[in-house]
């Protein structure tokens, strides 16, 4: 599908993520040495004159404003999708459909019943790609405690402790966002955050969540609405949700995302507790990892905060010198580099790549279990 | 009913809170300049030598070994429980109608049945002191904490995040003790510890915990019996208990208490988020108190790690100078020292000091709820 | 000089720093606005191979081998001096001579002798730049240092202590590098990593040194020679540098600079303790300013950890959101952004842009007379 | 010497040491089991009043006015010597040559000249304790640092970094205190704090101090004297002082002991550079010591941070259980247990027991040599 070592990437979305992707996609093949390198070919977003803006900032050749008009082309390989949650399902499956690889941002789509649809995409596609950014497992330090977890070096698993806190939604005055709208968002911090921290429990631990109970709360039921002064909406979603759950091994987990987080800017945060060792990581501290290892003598025991930035560390050794840290943006630049080297090599390592639709939608079913919780009152089965 | 400005002190239990308590009675009048002394004037336990050994080490002047007997001593004027759970409420019910002040360790009994009695008999009492071990209040950095709620300074509070781990399970050949029965503690880290951090948490935020969803768990079922080599007894507690709170206020809250917790020894820490402001601690840090005051100049907010060591900063001028940290010990003595005071200023005083059984009692609703929850697999109001 | 908007740059060296030049000049642009944009125009490098290697990842559009050859031609603005020690000055004189803006890496030359040209080539200059590359300058935390130094809130400063530690040259088994050569670097770390603290403590504290005493140590005095087995070559610089300092208004300072700094990768590290405040900085969590500010209430007083990524820090807004942090790259894209800042803005500014060569100069007085008080064994004057 | 299995004590001076000692006898029985105890018997202070109230307070049962009188009781077997450093001299060599055991508060003496007479006194005594109470020795934290060094952990040492900072003359308004006057105190922070570090800094290495550079700094010249409202009266030792030190093996250390420390009430800190590892500890964090072990595999490698209250830690098993941290007080009561353990030994443990005088003698010649560095301008052997 590819073209003389190049993969020409479509890119569907303009705000945040529509940066971070842009940025990895630029920076990717500065790095990583991968034998394919992709080519910005087309940005698409509704407004045309703020897409040809980031489009001349980040290099992108063509602008669309219609996503059906990017499946078109026959100049795309790689269909990246950033838009809001809403815009998740319709135009990932388009995309496999129009045999497009595609890359989806988290959360898959704004519930179970909108995912389903998506991995049976997926599943149906003829070797395509189908990944879902969940950006923190390229986080060195994370994509390490996964492989300290696979080299069973924690036993047994006894407790997952996740927080994701930022303190976005505690002005008042701040205007209704479309992460503040059930119809846009699905969730608020459910799926915003705590799919992040859900993941990352996934990942690091190998474990599933079998059942959940949660707490959701909207603390400041309605905002002002932009550009319309002295007028406000409803917030429809959460600005906090916890959750406890017990995962297919019996451990214990606990899950906190909120938007009233008092004192951090994004505190996405995983503990685990098990028999022979434990592991800690803050993402403010992204760069480190802390790790106790309960094999030790006694008296030598402790945390051991590792930089995570050596050459023999996931994905350091692109960058610079041991010490010279990186940060939130080589998350997605890793993304990118993981994604040419699948393509590079080919149809096995394409179907290997994760976490994929199915891999997220395991996350959705935990965070649908979660909402379901939190209005039943009760213990809540994931189906994981 | 003290004597020659002296309190006679009777203790009852011989183990580790006796020897905190102990230190706690000789050192008060060391450091803090109370009118009333202690004098270490009976100690009880039920085995004889082993009592001996301690009242001779730390200079009880008699010994008992049947608490009835304390109480009818007219030598003593305050009786000071440091026994197992299951042996808090009759001796502190008949303490009180023998017109002793009585001390009593946490949790104040096994669950809330057999609380009631024990708050109604310090209802009953004639003005003595009923007064509850839970010693964490008394850190310096947690009572600097309070002032700062009470000052207003964290605003509406909306989340409080509280974990108490040690690893104290985690070796599955350690003996059965009696904080893994249920008919000797009542229940597992739930009395044990997460009546800590309950405790900590109503008492720095002044808000009571409504309803809570609760997980327990036993990770290792059967322990061995010490003193009979292969044979081994049921686990009948809980090895870890998480819960989700809802507080009075609609605050939500995350508490985890648990014996399995890698990686830590004492780690009872505590979190709160506020509009205004937020506070963190932790007690293997415990001349720290970290304070988040988000109405300072936005570039200019941050952690600010306050190391509670201060003339100005609660009980820290009675010790060292600036800097000069104190330890775990000195919890017990702070106790010791605000109990004095208020016998030395009378009935007023008396009533006042907190926590006494009513506020110990209040925790024990929502261990219980805890332990219901956790069962019914879903919501319960505390009752508080 | 400029065209339509464009700088045009020449990049001499392709190591280390060339990689970090290379990607400053890429992402300028993408992130900060700013009316002039950059152009790869030329890359130069003794390695052909090597260069057009560089070059075709980084989009270099013309590659050179002799630097003369750079500075003949009409189609480059800006000459970037990316290589070791010896080959600064000439190198700059002659790009001044030729009408080029200058940008030369640190530490300026090998000695003040070797500066001093440089310095009255860029006085004689006609108003091209004159920049040199401490690019800890832009970290935006220590960006936030200085302001607050300005601002007055630390008072009359009485300690300034610097570390800058790394473990570099600790295996005896890894070969002589230009760095470990006198004739090549000039000194080991006194140029490699002293040069950047002493510049860091007198960019945030805006004093001077006035004298130094000093000890220097080669603790490994051989090296093997890569590509000649058996082999061995002299370490011809020190391995480790201290240095007392007096500043200017009388306060007393501390530096260290170590390639046996065992447990540390790049810790580049500087707190200041002033009348009215003190802040800490280290570089291996360049994100955060620790500032503790003696002028809040007593029992609040403590280390302020700010996270410098709010929109109102220093260079953070043109990244991402708060709490989504950045790297060691991004001082240079700053760099980059506040050359192309200058540029735009015509002489005046780029008269002012700092830290120019006469600045330099002032840091490699200071590094000389730490030479020269190692030697002689007593305090030396720096004449700054 | 002693009396059955008593060990009776006299105490000379009355201010802060008086109180960290008298404590420190009170309780090293209720901890420590020794077959030793201590009685104390004599208090002797100037001011009669206030020796009464402290002995009364810590029961001490006689009080005297006059040294001189206390040596020449027969009640006394032990003379611990915690006056002022002007005091030390003369009553620790009389109370040697009348037989007593001797403790004396650190530094030895004014200086060297003042320490030589009291080693001479301590070599000609028969068989009594000579033993100068750096306490800091006595933190768990260092004792483990200690035998992580004597168990070859670090390798050839490179480094030795140590701070002593606080905040206690930056008050300009605070009246003149004896540890301002040179004739009392003999020096400021270099008797005071740099004693403190310079002791650690050869009780972990194991190395000596061969010659030193230095800086000293009195940066507030006058001070009021208390009780004479608008006189002032001069400073005459140094507020601030600074070291650089060449070790025995060639390691490079550095020292600063600062009163003018702004942000830190009792930072004593201290880390080693080793081939092989490192250590750190900050006696604000006094439980915990941090440990790099450069012998793990690389990717693993980093700061562990070991809460040193463990059963096999030294000291840690005599107090709480694991996590339940001490504070300062505990370094003096772990002096005792270990003076008592000397003593029920015999002479041969008596002997053996560090530090002595003529190791605070060492101390002493670097701190001297310290002084006359920093007035000659140039590198001063110490003499060790």
């Amino acid at each position: 599908m590819t073209r003389r070592g190049e993969v020409r990437v479509a890119m569907i979305g303009t705000r945040f993520m529509g940066k971070a992707h842009s940025n990895a996609w630029t920076q990717v093949a500065h790095f990583h040495g991968r034998p394919l390198k992709p080519v910005l070919q087309v940005l698409c977003g509704r407004d045309r004159a703020h897409a040809e803006t980031l489009a001349e900032r980040w290099g992108w050749q063509h602008v669309e404003t219609d996503w059906r008009r990017v499946l078109e082309r026959d100049d795309v390989d790689v269909v990246d999708i950033c838009t809001p949650n809403n815009l998740h399902a319709e135009p990932a499956i388009a995309a496999l459909k129009a045999g497009k690889h595609v890359l989806c941002e988290k959360p898959l789509a704004r519930n179970v019943k909108e995912c389903l649809p998506m991995v049976r995409a997926a599943a149906a596609a003829k070797g395509q790609l189908n990944f879902v950014c969940f950006n923190y497992r390229r986080v060195p330090a994370l994509a390490l405690a996964r492989k300290l977890v696979l080299e069973e070096r924690l036993g047994r698993i006894y407790h997952v402790r996740c927080v994701y806190l930022n303190s976005g939604a505690m002005n008042p005055d701040a205007p209704l966002r479309w992460r503040m709208q059930a119809d846009l968002a699905g969730s608020g911090p459910n799926g915003d955050l705590n799919a992040h921290i859900v993941d990352a429990a996934r990942f690091v631990s190998g474990l599933e969540i079998a059942e959940v109970a949660a707490a959701a709360e909207t603390f400041i039921k309605e905002r002002p609405i932009a550009g319309q002064p002295g007028r406000k909406g409803k917030v429809t979603v959460e600005d906090a949700i916890l959750m406890l759950a017990r995962f297919s091994n019996g451990a214990l987990g606990s899950f906190e995302a909120s938007r009233f987080g008092r004192g951090w800017r994004n505190k996405n945060a995983i503990e685990i507790n098990g028999e022979k060792g434990a592991l800690r990581f803050e993402f403010e501290d992204m760069n480190r990892l802390k790790y106790f290892d309960a094999t030790a003598p006694n008296r030598l025991q402790g945390w051991t905060d590792i930089l995570v930035t050596e050459p023999d560390h996931p994905y350091a050794g692109a960058y610079w010198p041991p010490g010279h840290v990186i940060g939130y943006e080589h998350t997605f630049i890793n993304i990118c580099a993981d994604v040419l080297e699948a393509l590079g090599q080919g149809p096995r390592a394409i179907a290997a790549l994760q976490p994929n639709f199915a891999d997220a939608c395991q996350v959705q079913r935990v965070l649908d279990a979660a909402l379901k919780a939190a209005r039943s009152r009760r213990w809540e089965r994931t189906g994981c």
